[in-house]
C-alpha cells in the first residue's frame, strides 16, 4: 500500500503521545493512592510538564498535515480511515487549546484536588471555593474557544459523549422526571425492607478478599491489574496488560467496597476487552464514550451484582465469610437489603432509582455555572435546595453535599450526565442480552459469568470507538437510546421488591 | 541583572527535563513495587519514550549555545555560574555519545539483563559471556570517545565520582590491602560471637513497624516519603517532598529489612536535606556524587545503627517487640551479633570489614577488562582466585561468584569503587562529627538523633553538588579522603568486639 509509511508514522506518533499520557496516568494514580502529602506540589508541576509535552506532540503542524493527507487517502482500508478521521476530529478540537490554557488548567486542577480533599475532610466549602471558581472560569473560557451550537455546555458534553447535546439530555431527563421520579416516590411510601445486617462490622481484609474473589469471577485478571485504596474509587489504564482499580472501605457497611469493586471491575473489563494491544493509541483500541463506559460498570454493578439470581448463587459464600452478621439472614432479605431505596445524600451510595436525581442536580448546577446563571458561591445553597425539591432531604454540611464528588476538582464538567445515560444504556443492553443468551439467569446464579463477559467483548468492546454510541447501540439492540428500557427494568425489579 | 532572562531559561529547561526524569522515576518505582506482570511490555516502551524525550531536550542545540554564553557571563553570581558550568560539563559529556552508540548500548544492555538473569538462575556464566563481551567492547569504545588522562577507566569513574581517578583508587586500596586485610584475617581467627537469635522468626509486620519507627527517629518523614516492598531495596526521589525507600523482608533473619531500612533512609535523608526545592533540577539541589551518597547511607547503617550506644538505647524496644527471640539475649550479645565478621560470597550480605574485599575484586576485574589485560572469558577464574586470595574461600558456582551483581549487565562500570569510598568517607565524617557534637554517644544512646542529622544537613547536604567531593570533605573534615579514618574506626570497634 503506497501510504503504508505515512500510516505507520501516524501510528508511531500516536504511540508516543499515548506513552506520555499513560505516564501521566501512573503519576495521577500514585497521587491518589500512595503519594505522601508533601509530594503534591512537585507532582502538579511534573504532570503539567508532561501534559504540555503531549499537547505539543498532538499539535505538531506536520502531524496535522499528515492527518489531512491520510484522511483523504482512498488507498487506506475502512478501519484505517476511521482511525485517521477520528484522530483528525480530536486534533481539530485540541488545536483550539493554547499551551497557556492547558498549563493553567493543569495547575488549577492539581491545586483543586488537594483543596477539595481538605475541604471535604474539614466539611468546609470555603477551602475549595476559590480554586473551583478558577476552574469554572477556565471551563467557561473553554466553551467559548471550543465553540458550540445552541448551548455552551454542549462544547463540554461532546468531550465525554460525542454527539450528545443539552437538548438530548434534557429530553431524557424529562422522561426521568415524568416517569422515574413519581415511581420512586411510590417506592418511598412502601414498607422498608430490613438491612441492618449490612451495617455491621465487616473487616477490611475480609471485604477485600471477597471483593477480589468476585471480580475475578467476572473475569478481572490480577495478572493485568490490581486493586488499591484511594479516597474515591476509580479505574485507570496504564496500557494493555495493566488496568487498575481503586476501592475504599467502610468497615461498618458492606455495600461501599463490594459494589464499587464490581463497578470499577466493569470499567476494567471494558478496558481489558478492547483490542488495545494491536491498536495502541488508536481509536480502534479505545473506549467509545463515557456513557458506554458507565454502561459497562453499571451493568455489572446493578444488572448483575444487584440481581436476585446473583445472590441466589453467591450469598452462601458471603454468609460463610461473615456468619456473625449473616447467618440468620435469608437470600430474599439480603437481595432486598442491597436494593434498599431511600432518599440519601451521597451519590456513590445511592440506589439505582434515586441515583438519577443526584445526577440531575449536578447536571443542573454545571449547566447553570457554565451559563453564569449561578456562581460558585451559590453552589451549596442551590445544591441543598434541589435535594430538598427532588429527594425531600437537606444535607447538614457540604461534605455530604456539594463537596462529595471529586470531579469538579479536576475540571470535569459534562461528565455527570453520562452516568445516568450509562445506566439507561446498560438496561437496554441487558434486554438484548437476555434474548441472545439462553438461560441468562441460570448463568448468573451459577457464577458462570464468562458467556456474559464474552457477549460484551464481542458486541461492545471489540469495536473500540470506530462507531458512535448511537450507531453501536442501534447495531446491538436495534434502536438508539430509549429511556423506556430502564423504566421497564426498574418497574419490574422494584415493583416486585416493594409490591407496587 | 542583564542575564536574568537567559538564566531563567536555563533553569526552566532543566526543570522540564527533571520533571520528565521524575516521571520515569515514578514509573520505574511502580514497575518494581506494584505493577502487575502483564504491564511490563508497555511500561518498557513508555519509559523508553520518556527517555528519548528527555534526551532530545538535553541535546537541544539552542540549549548548548545558551550554556556556553552563560558560562562566560561575568554578571552571574558564583552559585549561578557554578550551576551553569556543571551543567555545561554534563552537556559536553552527553554530546559525545552518538545516537548509534546509545542505541547499540541500549540493545546490548537490554539483552544483557535477560542473559545475566538466566545465567544466574542456571549458574552458567557461558550464557552471559557473549553479551558481556559486547558490553565490555562498547565500554572500551566509550572510554575512547569520552577521552581520559592516564587511564581509560578514569573516563568511567568520573561519571559516578567527578574527579576520581585510578591513581586515587589504587592508592586507597593499597592501604586497604596493607592494613584492613591483615586486620580482618586477625578477626577471622578469633572466637565467633553468637548470632543464632538473629536467625529466628521475625514477622514481616513487626519488622516493618520497628523499622519505620527507627527511621522516623533518624528524621525520615513519612509526610515526604514512604516505604514499600520491592525485590531490591532502593531509594528514589520524585521531587522535593517525595523521597521513597523500598525494603525487602526475610522473616527468618532480622538483619536484612532493618539495616536496609536504615541504609536507604540514610540515602533519603540526604535527598530530603538537599536544597532541591529552591534549586529544582539544578546542580545546587543535587547530590554531590555516588560515593558521598553512599557515605550517608553507610554512616547511618554502620556508624550509627551498628554502634554500641545505638543498641544500648534501642535494644529494649526491640526486645519488647520480639520477646520470644530476644528475652534472654543481652545488649552486648546483640551488638556483637549484628557485627559478626566472616568471609562470605555475597557482597550485599557482607559485614563492614570483608565488604571492601568484595569491592576490590570487582574493581580489579573492571579495570583489567577495560585495559584488555583480561578477557571476559577469564572473569570467573580471576574472580574465584581473588576470593581465595583475599577471603580464603572459593565460590562453588558463578551464581555465588561473578554472576551475583546486576551492574555489569546494564553496563555499569566504575560504580563499585564508590561503595568502598562511601564507607571511608563516612568514617572520616564520623571522626569530625564526634569532635563537633559533644556527648555524641549519649545522643545516639538516647535516640536524640536530630543534632546528628542537622550536622549532616548543614555540613554536607546544603551544598548540593556545587563543590567536588574532595573540596567538601576538606572543608568539613580538614583533609581530603584518607583511609586512616576508616582503619581507626575499624580497629577501635572490631578490636574491642573480637579482643584484638
Amino acid at each position: 500500500m503506497k501510504n503504508n509509511k505515512k500510516y505507520q508514522d501516524f501510528c508511531q506518533h500516536l504511540r508516543k503521545i499515548t506513552d506520555i499520557r499513560h505516564a501521566i496516568d501512573v503519576m495521577s494514580w500514585d497521587h491518589q493512592t500512595y503519594m505522601p502529602k508533601n509530594g503534591a506540589e512537585a507532582r502538579g508541576q511534573q504532570v503539567a510538564t508532561l501534559e504540555s509535552v503531549a499537547h505539543t506532540l498532538w499539535l505538531d503542524e506536520k502531524f496535522g498535515v499528515l492527518l489531512k493527507e491520510l484522511s483523504e487517502d482512498s488507498s487506506l482500508g475502512a478501519n484505517e480511515l476511521a482511525n485517521v478521521r477520528l484522530v483528525l476530529r480530536d486534533y481539530t478540537r485540541k488545536k483550539k487549546y493554547t499551551l497557556e490554557f492547558v498549563d493553567e488548567m493543569s495547575r488549577a486542577t492539581s491545586a483543586g484536588f488537594s483543596a477539595w480533599h481538605e475541604a471535604k475532610v474539614k466539611k468546609d466549602f470555603s477551602i475549595f471555593e476559590p480554586v473551583l471558581k478558577k476552574i469554572v472560569e477556565l471551563k467557561r473560557q473553554e466553551c467559548e474557544f471550543l465553540g458550540y451550537e445552541d448551548h455552551p455546555y454542549n462544547a463540554l458534553l461532546v468531550d465525554f459523549e460525542p454527539g450528545l447535546t443539552v437538548k438530548k439530555v434534557d429530553e431524557v431527563f424529562t422522561d426521568v422526571k415524568a416517569q422515574l421520579f413519581p415511581f420512586t416516590k411510590e417506592v418511598f411510601k412502601r414498607a422498608k425492607p430490613n438491612r441492618e445486617f449490612l451495617h455491621m462490622k465487616y473487616s477490611k481484609a475480609k471485604q477485600l478478599e471477597f471483593s477480589e474473589k468476585k471480580i475475578k469471577q467476572m473475569g478481572y485478571s490480577f495478572d493485568g491489574g490490581r486493586a488499591d485504596f484511594a479516597p474515591h474509587p476509580f479505574c485507570t489504564t496504564f496500557g494493555p496488560g495493566d488496568v487498575r482499580i481503586t476501592l475504599w472501605v467502610d468497615e461498618e457497611f458492606f455495600n461501599p467496597m463490594f459494589f464499587a469493586a464490581v463497578h470499577e471491575a466493569g470499567h476494567a473489563l471494558y478496558e481489558m476487552g478492547l483490542p488495545s494491544k494491536e491498536n495502541y493509541g488508536l481509536p480502534a483500541g479505545e473506549a467509545i464514550s463515557m456513557a458506554f463506559h458507565e454502561s459497562q460498570s453499571r451493568f455489572w454493578e446493578n444488572c448483575i451484582a444487584r440481581s436476585r439470581p446473583y445472590w441466589e448463587g453467591s450469598f452462601k459464600e458471603l454468609q460463610k465469610e461473615f456468619p456473625e452478621n449473616l447467618s440468620s439472614v435469608s437470600v430474599e432479605e439480603f437481595y432486598k437489603g442491597v436494593n434498599y431505596v431511600e432518599p440519601s445524600f451521597v451519590r456513590v451510595e445511592a440506589d439505582e432509582l434515586t441515583y438519577h436525581a443526584h445526577i440531575y442536580i449536578r447536571y443542573l448546577i454545571e449547566k447553570a455555572l457554565i451559563t453564569n446563571e449561578i456562581q460558585v458561591s451559590d453552589v451549596p445553597k442551590f445544591w441543598n435546595d434541589r435535594y430538598e425539591e427532588f429527594l425531600g432531604i437537606r444535607p447538614e454540611n457540604d461534605a455530604e453535599g456539594c463537596l462529595q464528588d471529586v470531579h469538579w476538582s479536576y475540571g470535569s464538567f459534562g461528565y455527570f450526565p453520562t452516568y445516568s445515560l450509562g445506566s439507561f444504556i446498560s438496561a437496554q443492553l441487558l434486554a438484548t442480552m437476555k434474548k441472545d443468551i439462553s438461560g441468562f439467569d441460570d448463568l448468573v446464579r451459577s457464577g458462570n459469568l464468562t458467556p456474559i463477559r464474552q457477549w460484551l467483548n464481542t458486541n461492545v468492546h471489540s469495536h473500540g470507538r470506530l462507531l458512535t454510541s448511537n450507531e453501536l447501540l442501534k447495531r446491538v439492540t436495534g434502536s438508539e437510546l430509549q429511556f423506556k428500557f430502564f423504566m421497564d427494568y426498574a418497574r419490574e425489579k422494584y415493583g416486585k421488591i416493594y409490591g407496587i
